[in-house]
């Protein structure tokens, strides 16, 4: 089946470049040779362009261009935040997040926690839900940070991020949010969701890799992550990367033109395809709400399937998908958002994720679905499909 | 005369991207959508793009392929270097530099003090060169990485790599070296070298910006600076760029195939430069040393010059040049590297750094060494010239 279009099914782990956003750095790559913190002609040139880029993903984020971070990702957004607060803090300080963020925070939090600092982790209800009051009761005197996560990467729940925001100013506490997830298919308003601090990576909305942002709002004293020299107003010492942060805004903008009828088309897809895995598949179970999630996402629990069988046969047929998140895919290690939702341990092994995006059409759609009906059948009768 | 060919003589701010990188990058992101660290096709290869990249890398530093961490840049792997190993210590642990390093290191410094670490700034002599045995003097028992440039990126100063390392070493301490300036014009054998950690940016020999290496030498224990997912064998959290790796791999294995004669050409043209330079103007000083320095490296004092104004009036004429550093240029302070070297304070502002390249050809030369000589001339007669 190798010479078969694949079908590809792993949005959330990352996104195909667009035309916008390949287009705008090829000409830049050719164009714009110059170091932007150079003080002649062709560093003015790569200065202008950052700028035009940074000023219009402030627009996109409603927020102002001096409040617009560029990074290396996401990752590195989410240690600098955490990291840069913390740091600037007393010793014992404390951190609220939550028991289901990614990696990039569970593992900085970490780290804190061995450099002497505090952190409280709250725990999801059921469907992936970070309630607002549970975050108010885990703010300590000594808090300095809430990091609650906007969309989660594996179940596709998407958090009351403003009320949760709003917890946190009651009681004082500055808020960042992890939209990584989010960032290209939901609408963010830093103003109006009351946002201190928020991270995005391009891949994920169609972007390059290796470029993020970190939005900090004007007045938050912060440590940078890279010391040295002047760029990013002093707060992101390394040589600009003039043209991923030109086809970050790109990407960030062709996102925004078609983000409202993109999801409506990824979420009756999304739904299309549930609906046909059910009807064959009965027992199967969504992990995380149907209320309140990302448009394009889809997680399930196969009752007695191993998805470390199941992901390498869905390969084979042509079909590309995870079990969970990129970033521990490789190692098949048990999800700490399954378990934190109450997933019983006998059917942690059996995940998939399905998620969806711009390439995504109907006819992959019922493909995929006759094709996971078809391995999982085959599977749990134990033969091996190929 | 915006309409001349502008000639570029700031190669130590930053390269433009060569050709090999630019058409590698483009043929990547047009052929390679994939997250390396997925378990489906697409993925595979870019996993397979990165890994062919990542083993370029190490056969040109003599390296095992495993010791080849890619980062965001030089200011990254710095970083990483440096807090990665003290973070790893014992509180009170000590690390040994020089005064004249780059603010990547100098500033990481400034803030592991603050955490209650302790750095000696070992001073140079007046030609820019850091003595071994100085190095050695500085090591105490509770030292745990000594950190010295390869080449400073000011005045071009080669260092005794080699000789700083074994120094280091027989006090049983890691030696990590910055060779962002050295790496494209020197040859890096880290084996040969003794060195434990190497850090490295794409952006300094024709590669892209946004991208770096830190060797780590097998077997060093180092805390992550970007903690998160699995990737860089659970080393440098963050979705890989694949692209920008490759972009860096096909520059570096370009500049190693022109690094010979370049070095040779670039030497010459640079010697040429400051002898038509000195004809005019007998009374400019050359900071650093003549017989250890950079190829295409030239550093001048012009007594009775403000490089505040020089630096503008040489742009305006098409020359684009620098006083000192790129990551400091905005701002025009004073250079720590001359301050170190002995430049008395009134000679401070009339810095002048020329630093040549692949694309100098010799009527360039000519014609720069004219406008300056020109130049010069204008400013001290006190009369604007332009």
């Amino acid at each position: 089946m190798e010479n078969h279009q694949r079908i590809y099914l792993d949005h959330a782990a990352t996104t195909p470049l667009c035309p916008e956003a390949r287009d705008a750095m090829i000409r830049c790559m050719t164009e714009i040779p110059g170091n932007a913190s150079g003080v002649y002609q062709t560093a003015r040139e790569a200065k202008r362009y950052l700028e035009q880029a940074r000023s219009e993903v402030a627009r996109i984020l409603h927020a102002f261009p001096d409040e617009i971070y560029f990074t290396s990702g996401g990752s590195e957004s989410d240690n600098w935040a955490l990291k840069g607060i913390t740091f600037r803090s007393k010793p014992g300080s404390h951190i609220v997040t939550s028991a289901i963020e990614h990696p990039a925070i569970l593992n900085t939090c970490r780290f804190l926690e061995m450099q002497g600092f505090a952190v409280s982790y709250v725990e999801p209800d059921h469907e992936g839900f970070i309630h607002p009051e549970d975050v108010r009761n885990a703010i300590r005197p000594e808090t300095v940070l809430v990091s609650v996560m906007w969309a989660n990467n594996e179940i596709g729940t998407i958090q009351p991020v403003s009320q949760i925001a709003e917890a946190s100013h009651e009681a004082g506490v500055l808020f960042h949010t992890d939209a990584v997830q989010a960032a290209g298919s939901l609408p963010i308003d830093v103003h109006r969701d009351g946002i201190g601090l928020l991270s995005l990576s391009a891949h994920k909305f169609y972007g390059p890799k290796g470029i993020g942002v970190l939005y900090i709002r004007r007045g938050i004293a912060i440590e940078p992550l890279i010391h040295g020299g002047e760029q990013e107003r002093g707060l992101r010492a390394s040589t600009e990367n003039v043209c991923s942060a030109v086809g970050l805004a790109a990407a960030l903008r062709s996102t925004e033109q078609h983000q409202a009828e993109e999801s409506t088309r990824l979420s009756s897809l999304r739904d299309q395809l549930l609906h046909e895995l059910k009807e064959a598949l009965p027992d199967i179970i969504v992990n995380g709400s149907m209320t309140s999630r990302l448009p394009g996402n889809l997680h399930l629990t196969i009752p007695g399937v191993d998805d470390k069988a199941l992901i390498p046969l869905l390969d084979i047929n042509g079909i590309e998908a995870s079990a969970g998140s990129a970033c521990t895919a490789g190692s098949y290690v048990e999800s700490h958002v399954l378990k934190a939702i109450g997933v019983p341990a006998e059917l942690l092994r059996g995940s998939l994720r399905l998620t969806l995006g711009r390439d995504s059409r109907e006819e992959d759609i019922n493909e995929a679905a006759r094709s996971i009906v078809q391995t999982v059948k085959s599977l749990r009768n134990n033969h091996r499909y190929v």
